[in-house]
C-alpha cells in the first residue's frame, strides 16, 4: 500500500502541533562521482517523510501543517534532456501540496538541517521515532522485498563462486521489483571484516559467508538483515558452536524487545547470553555478568546491537546521535559499549535491528595490548582453535508493539528464519 | 590483461617528460548520500591513470616519473572495521611505487584538479587522449562486458515487463563479472527523453526500447553503448524507416573516423545522412545540406555525435571543456551543435563514442517558437505522423588507429551488432 496524500498531510499536522512556526525542508541534488556524472538521485530521508516526491532540487515549506511546494517546470532547454515535467493537479493529489509556487518565491525560513534549532529537530525526531501506519506499512514492504533477495542469494551460493556473483543475485532480485539498496552491502566469506567492501573472494567449502544486505523500496523505506551460512551446506563443528551462540544472543536480544525496555538492555542481553556461550565453550572464563561488565565479550562482538530502522539504514544519524540518544544521553567510552548506536527506551512503533555477532578478529584477538585487560579469563588455546569461525552475524528487524514486539523478518522461508544447523563431523 | 606496474610506471615517466615539476593526485573521498551513508568508493580518474589502486584518502606524489604513495596502515580502531592494510610489498609491486611514506610527510606541491596550471592540465589531457596498450586493453575489456549486458537485456525484453525488471538483467550481467556501471543508465520506452532517469514504464508490443547502458569493469573504465529495439519482435513501418534513417547516418559517421579528420565532420557527416534520410521520407524539404548549415536537423537529433571515451565515459569532462575542445576551440551557440561534447582532430588511439539518435521531443516539435525559422522546411502533417517512434538512438564506441578506425563492439553478437529490421505492416 502507498503512502496516500493524508498520510503526507497528517504528518505535516503532527509537526505543526510539536513546532509552530513554518520550516523549510529541501529534497536535494545528486551525489556526483567524477563530475559531471550522477548517482541516481535520492532525496533526503525529511523530505521524503513529509512530501514524498523523489525529486531534486525542491522546497517544501510547512506552514500551520500546509505544505507549499516550490516548483519550476522545466523550460524547453531542460524539458529536452529530462522530459517534460509532472501534472500540477496530479502532483497536489499525489502528495497532499496545498499550493505550488514558483522557486523565485521561496521566502526566507527556518531550513530542517542538522544545524537547525533543538526544538525542531526534537520534534522531527519524535514524529519520525514512532511509525504511523504508512511508515510501518513501507518498511514492511522493505523488509519482505531484503528478504526475497536473501533468499535468492542463498540459492546462489556455492563452492567456487566469487562473492561479487552472490552480490548480483542481490541486486538484480531488488532491483527487478523496482527497488534498491539502502546501503553498500557486505557479502563476504571474511565475516570478521566489519566493514568488508570487497567482492573478491572466491567461496569455498567449508567456509561461512556473510551476507548483510537491505533493500530500499521505491517510496524509500529501508530493510537491512543479516544472515551466516556455509558453503554449501554444513557447517563445521566449530561454526556449529558459535552460530549457536550468536542465534541464542539473538534471542536472548530479541526477547528484550517491548515497550518499556531500555535499549541498551537489549544489547546488554546480547552480550551476557554470548559470553554465557563463549564461557560454556571455553573460550572466556569466570561469571558471564562480570565479564560483560568489564567488556570481555566486546573481544569478539566489538560492535551495538543495532540501531534504528527508516527511511534511513541507521536511522536519522543525519542527525548525529541526536536521534539515537536520548537527550542527556552520550556515548559510553568502553570499548564495544562506545559503538551502541542506540540508547533510548523502546517505545511502540519503533522500528530497530538485533544484530549480534561473532568475529575473530586478529587485530583484536592476537593484540596483547587488547588482551592484557583480560588475560585472567581468555584460554588463548582455546580461543585459537575458533579462528576459522571467522565472522558470523544474525540480523532481523523488529517492529515495537503495544504488546512485546514483531520480527519484520518473520516473512522469511522457514529455512531463512532459522538456517538448519547440519553438522559435518 | 590486466595494467602492469610498468605501464603505470611509463604513464609517470611520459607526464614528466611533458611536465616536469612535482604534482600531487588524489584519489578522493566516497560520495555520501544522506551522511553518514556513503556510496561504494570509486578513486578519481587521475589517480586510477597513474597510481591504480581503487582506495579512499590516497596521495601519490609524481617526481621525475618516481611515485610515492602517501598511506597509512589501519591503526587497531579502524582495521576492527575495515580490514587490515595491505601487504606494502605487494603494493609497491602491484602498481610500481617506489616509496610508501606516511600521510603526514605529504609535501605542499603542486596538486591536479581542474583548478592546476594550463600546462600540467594540458600535459595529462595529452596523455590520457591517446590510450597506451594498457588502457586499450582495459578499454575493449569494458566494452566486451557492455556487450554482453546488453544481449541478456535484449532476450529479457517482452511486452508486459517493466523497464527495471530489464535494468535488473543488465546490472546482474555486469555484477556477475565483478564489474558495475560507467554512468546511471537508460532503459527506456520513451527514448525521446535524453536523460530519462526513471524506469517505471511497462514494456508494451509495438514499443521501441531504448537501451543506452555502459559496464565499468574492475580497473575503473568505461564502455557506453547504445540500442534501441522492438518490443517484441518486429518494428512498426515508421519506426524501421526512421531506425534505417538512423543506421545510415551512424554508417555515414563511422565513416569519417579516422586519423586526422575532425570530430565535428564526424558530427556532421550524421546530421547530414540523417536531413537526406528525413528528407526522402518527407519530414523535411530542401537541400539537405542546407538544412544542417540551418539547424534544421537538431530539431529531431538535438545532442552531439559523442564524445571521448576513457576512465571516465565522458573522458576528463571534470576538466569541462578543456579536453574535448582543442586548445582555442569554444562551443558553438547553434542549438544542436552547442551540446557538441567533442571538437578536435581525431587521433591514432583516441576511444570516441558515435551515436546518433531521432526523437520525437513534444517541447520541440509542437513548439511555435522553435518551429518558426524552419517553416519553409517542414511537414508538420508527415512529422505528425512519426510520432510514434518516439526516440532511437545507436551507439558504438570506437577506437582509432593509425590506418582508420576499429569499432570496439564488433564482438557483439551479429544480432546486436546490427539489429535485424524486420517489419510488421
Amino acid at each position: 500500500m502507498q503512502t496516500q496524500a493524508q498520510d503526507f498531510r497528517q504528518r505535516r499536522q503532527r509537526l505543526a502541533q510539536l513546532y509552530p512556526p513554518p520550516v523549510l525542508i529541501r529534497s536535494g541534488g545528486p551525489a556526483r562521482r567524477n563530475p559531471p556524472q550522477a548517482y541516481p538521485f535520492r532525496a533526503s530521508s525529511h523530505f521524503l517523510y513529509f512530501a514524498g516526491w523523489n525529486h531534486p532540487h525542491l522546497t517544501v515549506l510547512l506552514t500551520e501543517g500546509r505544505a507549499t511546494l516550490f516548483y519550476d517546470q522545466p523550460g524547453v532547454e531542460e524539458s529536452i534532456w529530462d522530459g517534460p515535467g509532472p501534472d500540477l493537479d496530479e502532483l497536489r493529489a499525489a502528495y497532499g501540496f496545498d499550493e505550488i509556487r514558483p522557486g523565485s518565491e521561496i521566502p526566507d525560513r527556518q531550513v530542517l538541517d542538522p544545524q537547525a534549532p533543538d526544538d525542531l529537530l526534537e520534534a522531527v525526531i519524535q514524529l519520525r521515532l514512532r511509525h504511523d501506519a504508512a511508515a510501518r506499512s513501507q518498511l514492511e514492504q522493505a523488509v519482505d522485498m531484503t528478504v526475497r533477495a536473501h533468499f535468492q542469494a542463498m540459492r546462489a551460493t556455492r563452492p567456487e563462486r566469487r562473492e561479487f556473483q552472490i552480490l548480483a543475485t542481490l541486486l538484480v532480485s531488488v532491483t527487478q521489483e523496482g527497488g534498491s539498496t539502502s546501503f553498500s552491502p557486505i557479502v563476504s566469506r571474511r565475516g570478521e571484516i566489519l566493514h568488508n567492501p570487497l567482492y573478491d573472494g572466491t567461496l569455498q567449502r567449508g567456509d561461512l559467508l556473510l551476507v548483510d544486505f537491505g533493500a530500499e523500496n521505491r517510496e524509500g523505506w529501508a530493510g537491512d538483515l543479516t544472515r551466516t551460512f556455509p558453503v554449501r551446506t554444513t557447517f563445521k563443528p566449530r561454526q556449529a558452536e558459535i552460530y549457536e551462540v550468536v542465534l541464542n544472543a539473538q534471542k536472548a536480544a530479541l526477547r528484550e524487545c517491548r515497550p518499556g525496555r531500555e535499549y541498551r538492555e537489549v544489547h546488554r542481553a546480547a552480550c551476557l547470553a554470548m559470553t554465557e556461550g563463549l564461557v560454556q565453550l571455553g573460550l572466556l572464563r569466570g561469571d558471564p555478568a562480570e565479564l560483560v561488565e568489564r567488556g570481555a565479550h566486546a573481544l569478539f562482538f566489538p560492535h551495538g546491537i543495532g540501531h534504528l530502522l527508516g527511511l534511513d539504514v541507521h536511522d536519522m544519524e543525519d542527525l548525529g546521535d541526536r536521534a539515537g540518544y536520548a537527550p542527556g544521553r552520550s556515548r559510553s567510552t568502553q570499548f564495544g559499549l562506545q559503538s551502541l548506536r542506540l540508547d533510548r527506551p523502546l517505545e511502540a512503533d519503533m522500528a530497530v535491528t538485533v544484530e549480534p555477532g561473532f568475529y575473530w578478529i586478529p587485530q583484536l584477538l592476537e593484540n596483547p595490548e587488547r588482551l592484557a585487560p583480560f588475560r585472567d579469563c581468555l584460554d588463548l588455546q582455546t580461543i585459537e582453535a575458533y579462528r576459522e569461525v571467522r565472522g558470523i552475524r544474525i540480523e532481523d528487524n523488529v517492529l515495537l508493539q503495544e504488546e512485546g514486539a514483531r520480527n519484520l523478518s518473520a516473512a522469511l522461508p522457514k529455512e531463512l528464519q532459522e538456517i538448519e544447523i547440519v553438522v559435518n563431523s
